[in-house]
């Protein structure tokens, strides 16, 4: 396309082939989430500058979209609002806005646009699809359940093919630093090291770990743990005599037999190596990984300090995030081959027939089916079949002289090329009948 | 709400209730619109500065949301990009980037927020959502007409009460005109003046016309003919010596014949007086007015240069857009008093029966009912059957020890009080058939 008409760098047009799949997906997800008991929440698509500032790190704060003051303060340059960032810091917001009206636990989906002045590459965009679920106000290790279930559903139901849940806490990894005798100020950079265990090699971290100043020793000793075949039970034999990692154990296992009843055998797995960059997560956490599919495709955690870090109020916090632009990357497209715009197309064989042929469209139409008139200016019979079928329509309707003297309408079939003569006040009733599949019962020809 | 918490001066945070009223509205227009063969559009939040600047006129210009240019380029205070002001531009835009991509005509709709920096007030909002069908490509009266049945139809599905639909043309204007003498260079006054007859006394409109410079007689004259009870036909009489006048009447003309095999007697009718403010239509105009409510709850027309002016390219188009903000406070409201965010809520009744609980709302959720377990502390019935009360649900079940040895689950319907006990395997046939309102065959109680 020429350049001057792109959307802006970073940012997609969707047609309507790509709208539909991709609403078609948002649908099942909310589906999904609400069988959970999960409510919508929309919030406006910019927040007041100070609102945003600060809450996402120096790097973050980089990749705000400011909006420049208005009318007479426009040339100070200055902004005093931003585009959201991401839902959480929203959320925060509506928390402390809302208290006392909102229900307790507050269990709330958002599905939505987020702006990032990120660089756009591959699959990278700067206006992007956040798809977020959160549970605020409960202690419980089934809130933590319910959010994986509640995503493992609702990727069942998009038919993500082949993934598993990868499941950790932070507990278990404050423990295993506790059981390996890792300094207490070396701790962030080694899990940091550790979280690249999915992407390095094992000889390559523990070279990073030494380099982030851990004894060789420890480095060889904790790689070699986290990377056996065994690894998990290993990290659990190893965590039992420190409190911290007991007790994330615990926090694995009541999370396991909760999921047990309702999820597919080893669809989730206990993951000592999972880190999850991000710092604030505080107990469970947790990652969707697809086959075939590098990083992931959903993740999330126990966040119990953030909401009020965000400016919200202090409440423990529980939530995961769909990575909805890649999901729909998996997905099975929709390359039907043509597209499917309208299932009755109407021809209009000349002026003095156009209301007949309204009222063909108008009837079926009532038969719940989508339809059109001609609009464009030939009255050749060819031009406006040809027409149909650039629409994908399933049907013709055909009302010229003779139709008009009989008093009836011709049904061209498009597939097959068959014509039927239907009397105009049985249309509707008609195209019920053909549109489900039966017989066409009811034509006169 | 704390002042801090307050999303941005005119703009709103949707909770679920709000969020499911309006959802429901815009599913219900979007399958209204694909029923008329309109197939969705979206583009991003927004574009570059220079595709919007110019295009909304010098009052238009300032209520643009600019965005600050980022990284170096932000101490310069200048905007490189800016919020969407209309999806009219964007349209456009479109147009000329995928050209011949498109289908013939190009028949789209669009349902999203814009974002003008207007002074907020009753009604009136920084952030509003904004819902156009467009017919891009066709110069036939059917187009036109097309829109307007969509419209209509998408009203009546929506529950508007009371509505017509009013309608006129540009050229009826311009020929009423020329048959009232009126000068060239007055044409544009004496039509915005006109425009306040549905607002004003005859007589104010009066003053108004030749305060504006015309002539006594003629304004005088002007105003008696558009506001006399028979001011269709007296307008009709006028309009025959003017060849433009003639052509807008066959053009009027046209358009009730066509609508009139589909939409109810009378409700769409030649109303002269109608201008529509903007300068852009060159054929028919219509408003919708509904009863009760001051101006317009859509509106639209023939406008066959704007997409060229607007950056496109040289198309005939027509559309029309639904004042949906303004349509949602007609709507009867979702007042039920209690809210229903639940219909199965599963009490917990001591932490080792969680993964039981778990698992008889997954099984009630595969009877396609929105169900939770109880999230917070208390082990107390009472205080887990008000949780259930307070989410709305139908339903609660119990599970504790007497169930447990049974192999039972307690169904509680919540506004009877009636329980029964079912076997576990059953429960997921037992709510379905409960839900569906059959009797509660497979209770062992």
């Amino acid at each position: 396309m020429p350049i001057q008409f792109d959307p802006p760098s970073g940012t997609r047009d969707f047609l309507a082939a790509d709208v539909e799949v991709r609403e078609r997906a948002f649908a099942a997800i909310r589906g999904s989430f609400a069988r959970y008991g999960f409510e919508p929440l929309q919030t406006p698509a910019f927040e007041r500058l100070e609102v945003l500032l600060g809450k996402y790190g120096e790097e973050g704060d980089k990749l705000i979209f400011k909006i420049l003051r208005r009318g007479e303060h426009e040339a100070s340059g200055e902004a005093d609002l931003a585009l959201r960032y991401d839902l959480t810091v929203p959320l925060a917001r509506v928390a402390a806005a809302y208290g006392s009206q909102l229900p307790t636990p507050y269990k709330r989906y958002a599905i939505g646009p987020v702006w990032r002045a990120d660089r756009p590459g591959r699959g990278r965009y700067r206006e992007f699809i956040q798809c977020d679920l959160d549970t605020l106000g409960s202690t419980s290790a089934m809130a933590d359940a319910e959010v994986i279930c509640a995503v493992h559903d609702t990727l069942a139901e998009l038919g993500v093919p082949g993934f598993r849940v990868l499941l950790n806490s932070r507990r278990v990894l404050a423990g295993l630093l506790e059981a390996f005798g890792v300094p207490a100020d070396l701790g962030p950079d080694v899990l940091i090291a550790l979280d690249k265990l999915d992407k390095l090699a094992p000889a390559e971290v523990t070279a990073e770990l030494t380099g982030r100043g851990l004894d060789q020793g420890k480095a060889a000793e904790l790689v070699a743990a986290m990377t056996a075949p065994d690894a998990a039970e290993r990290i659990r034999a190893a965590l039992k005599p420190s409190e911290e990692g007991s007790a994330g154990l615990d926090e694995i296992d009541a999370m396991l037999s909760l999921v047990a009843g309702q999820l597919p055998a080893d669809r989730v797995e206990f993951t000592p190596r999972l880190v999850r960059g991000l710092s604030y997560y505080t107990g469970p956490i947790w990652e969707v990984a697809a086959q075939g599919v590098p990083g992931s495709i959903a993740g999330g955690g126990r966040y119990d300090h953030l909401i009020e870090q965000a400016g919200g109020p202090d409440v423990p916090a529980t939530g995961g995030s769909l990575g909805i632009e890649r999901i729909l990357l998996l997905l099975p497209g929709s390359d039907s081959g043509r597209p499917s715009r309208l299932d009755v197309a109407v021809t209009v064989m000349a002026p003095e027939y156009a209301p007949r042929s309204f009222a063909l469209a108008s009837a079926a139409r009532t038969a719940g089916l989508r339809s059109s008139v001609y609009l464009g200016s030939s009255g050749k019979l060819g031009r406006q079949l040809k027409w149909a079928s650039d629409q994908g329509a399933r049907w013709a309707l055909i009302s010229g002289a003779a139709e008009q003297e009989a008093g009836t309408v011709t049904v061209r079939d498009m597939n097959s090329g068959e014509q039927a003569a239907v009397l105009v006040p049985e249309l509707a009733g008609h195209m019920r009948r053909v549109a489900a599949g039966g017989t066409a019962e009811g034509g006169v020809g």
